[in-house]
C-alpha cells in the first residue's frame, strides 16, 4: 500500500503540484507551483497589472497583478514569478506566487491552483522532483531538508557543503578507486583464465583498497560528530545539592535562549538547555543534585543523573568545598570515558579554600579545572572556552564534509564490511572473481547513498516524507 | 520622546532597510530589501550564478546565486527579484532575497545586509515607506495589516476593498460634495458682504448637507459590523446544567477546528470557541450551566454566564425540557435587546415532548425556535443557517465599504458631530463664515482618515507600530 502509493507518486511527477512554502503568518508567503502546467494553471487564476500573461512572459521575470477567483473578485495581489524548463528548481516550468502572508489567503490561493487542475504537493516533491530531473543527487538533497533545520553555524556549513555536492565528490572519487581496483582484478582474471598462472602481485590492489577502506572508515566516524552537532553536543552539569547548578546553567543559558526558543518554538524542554558556543550547539542534561538519602524519591533522581552523566561527552563536576571520600567513590565510577571540567564555584567567598584535587585519585590530565562563580558571573566566558575545547569539534568549512544521516552511516559501514572481505581475499589469495563480487557490493553501498534511478522507492518515500510540505 | 524617535524614522526614510517578510521555520524565507542603496547593498551579498549583477539587470528580473559572507563562505543558496523605483511596493529600489526557510539562514542574512549598510526595519516600515511615497493611503496602509490578520472570507474581502480604495472613493465623494457646500456658502457671503441681503435660501445647502452626514452615519454605524466579524459574532449557549451545551459547542467546532488553530497558533482558549458559518466567524462564549443553586462558587459561574449573555449578540437558550416558571424568570430578563434561538435538545429521545412557548411569556416573532439532537448531529447545518441569518451580516462583495478602524470610526463621528452643528447653523439662519469654520472641521475630520503630508507622526507611528515587521 505504502510503496505503491509511492509508486503512483512517482509515475504522476508529470502533473503539476502546488503548495504553500512559507510558515503563514508572516507579512509575505509563497506558493510554489511546479509541472508541465504551471504556467497555464498559474495564469488561468493571475491578472497581471500589464495585461501581460506569464505563457508571454521569459523565464525569471516577475509580474505584478492580482489572483483572481471564478467571480473575477481579487483574492490577493502578488507577485508572480516564473521560470522555464530547465531553469527552475524541479527543472519542471514552475511559477513561485508572493502573496500577502495570512493562512486564509495562502490557503485560497491553493484552493483555486487546485481548482484549476494543480494537486496539492505532498512533503518534499519539490525536491524529489529536483532530485528525478538529475539537478540534485540523493545526498544533496537530503542537505536541504538538513539546511531547513539548520539552527547553528556548525550544522549550517555541514549541510551547505553536502548541498554543494562535496559529499557527492568524495563519494566519487571513492567510486575511481573502486572501479580501478575492479580493472585491475579484471586483468589478473584475464592472466588467470589464459596463461594459468599463479595469482599475480596484489601489493598495489591491497593498497588501494585499504586507501579506499580508511576513507570509508573515517567518513563513517564522522558521524558520531555529525549527530553531536545536530541534536547538541551532550554536556552533564553534577555535584551536591546547592552547590550552584542551577545557577550556572542559567548562566550559560543567557542570551541564546532567546535565539534558539524563536527558532524551535513548541519544545521548550529542550530549549531551555540549549546553548550556542562558537556557533556550534551544547545540550545541557539537567541533573538532580547528589547526596547520601534515604529518601526513596530522591535516589531516584540521583540514579537519573547517573545516566545522564552516562549519555554525556563533558561532565561539569561542580563542587563548593572538598568532596568527603564517599562523595569521591560515589561520582569518580562513572566519569569512565568522559570529558571531566572541575568547576570550583563561589571562588568570590571569603572563605573559599582551595580545593585537594589529589584526593579525587584521577590522572592529573584527564581534567581540567576552572574556578568561577555563577553568582557574579567570573570566568563564565573561559568555562566555556574549555566546554568548546574539549568538544574537540573539527574545523568546519564550507567544503567540510560530516556526514549527519543516518542512511549514509549505515550504507558506509555496510561498504566498510564488504571492503574488509574484499581485503581479507586478496592477502588470502581467493579468486579474483569472488572479490570482484564483494567490491560490487562496496559500490552499490556507494551508490545508495547518491542514488540513482535504480534507488528504491521505499528509500525514496523514507527520504522525502521527512522534509516539509513545499520544499 | 515617542515623538522625536518617530520623527528621526521619518527623516531617515532615505536610508536602505531590511527585514525578515515570512514567518521563520517554512521551506522558504523571503528577506526584503528598499532603500536608496538596496540594490548596491544586496550586490555586495550576492553572487549570481550567471555573473550578472542586479546593479546590470532590470527591474523584474529574478536572478539566482548564492548569499555569501565576508570570508566568501555561501550562507544560502538564493533567488533574488530586483523592483526599481518607482516600480516597487515602496516607492523605492527594492530586492526580495527568497532563501531557505530557517530562522538561522534568514537571521544571517539579515546580519549581513545589516553588516553592508542597511537598517532592520520597524515594525510595517515597508508599508509605511509606499504611503510616504503616495502609493498608498493611510486607510489603504491599515488594509494591509487588516488583510494580513483575515482569517476568513468576510474580514478578507472588506480589507480588500479598503486597500483597493474603495473606502477613500467613498470618502472623496463626500468631500467634494461638502466642497460644493463650502463653495454655496461663500457664494453667499460674497452676496452679504456687497448687497446687505437677507440670507439667501437654504435650501439645497442643507439637502447637500443632510445627504452628506446620512452617508458619514451610515459609515460610522458600518463599524459595529465591522468590529464584530473582525472579532467574530459573539453568541452565548445558555442553559441548565446537563441540558448538552458542550456536546452542541463541540458539534458546531468540528472541521473548522483545526484550520483556525492553525492560523492562530497559541492563542487556543479564543480559538477552541470559533467557528465559520459561511466564511463569518462566529465567537461562542462559553458558559456555565443555570441552576438553583446555594454552592457559592457555582453562583459566581451563574452570574458570568448573565455576563457573556450581556456580551452576545446571539443567545442559544437550550432546553431538554419544559422550563420551571423559576428558570423562566432567571433568564428571561438578561434576553432584552438579544437575537434569541430556542433550541430544542434531545430530540432523539423517545420520552421527548414538546415545549410550551407560550409559558415563557416572549413576544412570538421575538425569537427562533429548532429542534436538535447535538449527540446525534441532528438539525445543526440548520440551527448554523439561523445563527447565520439573525447575525443579519449584508452581503460583502469586493467592492462593500464596511468600517473596521477604531481610527476611522472616531474620525467619521467627529465629522458627524460638526456637520450636525453645520445643520443646525444651516437651520437657525447662523452666518456663513461660523458655518464655513465648522465645515472646514468636517473636511479634517474626513482627510484625517485617508491621511496626507499634514498627518502627525504620532498618528503614523501608532497605525504603523501595529503592524507586522517585513511590511
Amino acid at each position: 500500500m505504502y510503496l505503491t502509493a509511492y509508486k503512483r507518486k512517482v509515475i504522476n511527477n508529470n502533473d503539476t503540484i502546488c503548495a504553500v512554502a512559507t510558515r503563514p503568518g508572516g507579512a509575505l508567503g509563497v506558493v510554489r507551483v511546479s509541472g508541465p502546467d504551471a504556467i497555464r494553471i498559474t495564469d488561468s487564476v493571475f491578472r497581471s497589472a500589464s495585461g501581460r500573461t506569464l505563457a508571454d512572459s521569459q523565464s525569471g521575470r516577475v509580474l505584478f497583478g492580482q489572483i483572481v477567483d471564478a467571480d473575477s473578485q481579487t483574492v490577493d495581489e502578488v507577485l508572480v514569478s516564473i521560470f522555464r524548463t530547465p531553469h527552475s528548481y524541479t527543472g519542471q516550468d514552475s511559477t513561485e506566487i508572493s502573496c500577502h502572508g495570512s493562512a486564509y489567503i495562502l490557503e485560497q490561493v491553493c484552493r483555486l491552483l487546485i481548482e484549476a487542475g494543480c494537486r496539492q504537493a505532498g512533503p518534499g516533491e519539490f525536491t524529489e522532483r529536483a532530485f528525478l530531473a538529475g539537478k540534485l543527487d540523493l545526498s544533496q538533497a537530503e542537505a536541504v531538508a538538513d539546511l531547513i533545520a539548520s539552527g547553528n553555524r556548525a550544522t549550517h556549513r555541514i549541510a551547505m557543503s553536502q548541498l554543494k555536492g562535496h559529499f557527492s565528490s568524495e563519494l566519487s572519487i571513492l567510486r575511481e578507486q573502486l572501479l580501478q581496483l575492479t580493472s585491475l582484478l579484471e586483468l589478473e582474471l584475464d592472466f588467470a583464465d589464459h596463461e594459468e598462472l599463479e595469482f599475480a602481485d596484489r601489493t598495489e590492489l591491497l593498497s588501494l583498497a585499504r586507501r579506499a577502506d580508511d576513507r570509508i572508515t573515517e567518513l563513517a566516524r564522522s558521524f558520531k560528530t555529525g549527530q553531536a552537532l545536530k541534536e547538541g553536543i551532550p554536556v552533564a552539569i553534577v555535584g551536591k545539592t546547592n552547590v550552584g547548578k542551577s545557577t550556572l546553567l542559567n548562566r550559560l543559558l543567557r542570551d541564546d535562549r532567546a535565539i534558539v526558543s524563536d527558532i524551535h518554538g513548541t519544545t521548550r524542554d529542550t530549549i531551555e538547555d540549549t546553548i550556542q558556543i562558537k556557533g556550534v550547539t551544547f545540550r545541557f542534561i539537567d541533573t538532580a543534585g547528589i547526596r547520601q538519602t534515604a529518601d526513596a524519591i530522591e535516589q531516584i533522581g540521583i540514579s537519573r543523573t547517573f545516566a545522564a552523566i552516562n549519555k554525556a561527552l563533558i561532565v561539569i563536576w561542580m563542587v563548593d568545598a572538598q568532596p568527603t571520600p564517599d562523595d569521591i567513590s560515589e561520582i569518580t565510577p562513572h566519569l569512565e570515558g568522559k570529558k571531566l571540567i572541575l568547576a570550583f564555584n563561589k571562588c568570590d567567598l571569603q572563605d573559599y579554600g582551595r580545593f585537594e584535587t589529589a584526593s579525587l585519585q584521577l590522572p592529573p590530565d584527564s581534567y581540567k579545572t576552572i574556578e568561577i562563580s555563577a553568582k557574579f558571573n567570573n570566568n563564565i566566558p573561559q568555562l566555556e572556552e574549555i566546554i568548546y575545547t574539549l568538544a574537540d569539534i573539527p574545523e568546519i568549512n564550507a567544503d567540510t564534509v560530516i556526514v549527519t544521516q543516518a542512511r549514509h552511516y549505515e550504507a558506509l559501514t555496510r561498504a566498510h564490511e564488504n571492503l574488509a572481505r574484499v581485503i581479507d581475499g586478496l592477502t588470502s589469495t581467493l579468486p579474483g572473481d569472488l572479490i570482484a563480487e564483494d567490491l560490487r557490493l562496496v559500490l552499490q553501498d556507494l551508490a545508495d547513498i547518491t542514488g540513482g534511478a535504480i534507488t528504491p522507492g521505499e528509500t525514496l518515500q523514507n527520504i522525502f516524507s521527512h522534509f516539509c510540505i513545499g520544499k
